[in-house]
């Protein structure tokens, strides 16, 4: 970790209350440590669209009584099986599975993979949860 | 429009030099303008909290090399008990942990999970992706 | 000891061949040797089964390809949705997958659940990691 | 799939009477499709002996409370950071968590990871789940 950097920041007096008071909620302990968050997240969006390595998880909810829809999405699943590091399936109720992709690689293909499932018939909702390698953020 | 407010941030020097390169890039003046829509775009992002059940996954990337960090992370885990299924845990590389926590309960319980999660020293990324249990989408 | 009774077993060729080989290393005279120790060594494993609680995994791998065993083992780990907390699912390659389901439960339940997954056509190996929940070891 | 080839097998009358009623609660159809699994899980416990390329689970149950130890065996699973693919971990209760990895490699060294995980102070339980990358019964 290198040292810290101290510099002034201006802002509208409005936006600066709820800031503070959206801080509070997030239990941060300042606004530097709140808005190094921001920054953080913003350099991971971005790394997401200028194609470098990502990690992150693709979340499904659908209905596992759709016999073709279950196949569909284990065959998508192999299909793209270089980014998928595992897939965590939970049984939320007697129709519905949430199902949570863990995976890594070039971001181009990762979002491939989540239009790819998010664009089957019978699956209600997909979103795609960008995170980093971590490697850019040591 | 109030007036403006100015006040000290400090971050790590690479961090800031990083987000200098990005900002030149989005061809903003200077920072503060940069670090106001980056504030502006969490408190809207935050808007769609409207309560009720969801399911979905929190993820984080983090050093396990921060003992005490480890600790932290998971003695909440553990306080948030009931509303974690189970979390997936992937070993990026030598120091960096991908954790995908599969999440199911009240949206604001799920958001304060997620919040205490991100405000911890240490946490390099965490991403709330709220999804549903299905139900209302029958 | 009581007297010797004779039966036919139908297997495939393949897997007759790797036993034969496998038969022959282990020194076994013949095919019926080596079968009645296979079974002698699965009714003792059987006799551990107490009742109580116990936490656990069950870890099958199949082929993706066979349509039908999907649907037949979705199905059956949402009839068995109590036991169940989530299921990680690895695609090994292009053909199998690895599936580790998170049991939680009564020992006769999470060993009927196993049972039931281990009988279906096309899976195949199952194995029942049995452990506790602690409780009992605190 | 190779074609079927049939044989007989002379076996005890009391063994088989036993291995009659096993096979009734575990659902198989008949003494060929049971006798057929034992031996898969004969060649699958060979693999592992002989040093092939296996795949399969280690499950523990520790308390989480136990500091020193929560960071041993995070830095013992990214030391063997190769073999694993992913971890799923559940938290019992609010002492006692339940961690499964799923692993894949070499047999010895997927050994040598379980002992090193289950040698450790405060891991209350380890078990090994032997399964197989699926290759060989192909």
């Amino acid at each position: 970790m290198s040292k810290l950097y101290r510099f002034g920041v201006s802002l509208d007096k409005n936006l600066i209350n709820k800031f503070d008071k959206h801080i509070q909620l997030g239990n941060y302990k300042n606004r530097s440590e709140a808005i190094r968050d921001l920054i953080r997240e913003e350099l991971v969006r971005k790394q997401w669209t200028t194609g470098g390595d990502v990690a992150g998880a693709i979340t499904m909810v659908y209905d596992h009584h759709k016999r073709e829809l279950v196949n569909v999405l284990i065959d998508t699943q192999h299909e793209f099986g270089k980014l998928i590091i595992s897939t965590q399936h939970i049984h939320l109720d007697h129709h519905n599975c949430l199902e949570i992709i863990a995976v890594k690689g070039k971001s181009q293909d990762v979002q491939k993979l989540a239009s790819k499932l998010k664009a089957q018939k019978g699956v209600k909702h997909t979103s795609l949860s960008m995170s980093t390698t971590g490697k850019m953020l040591q």
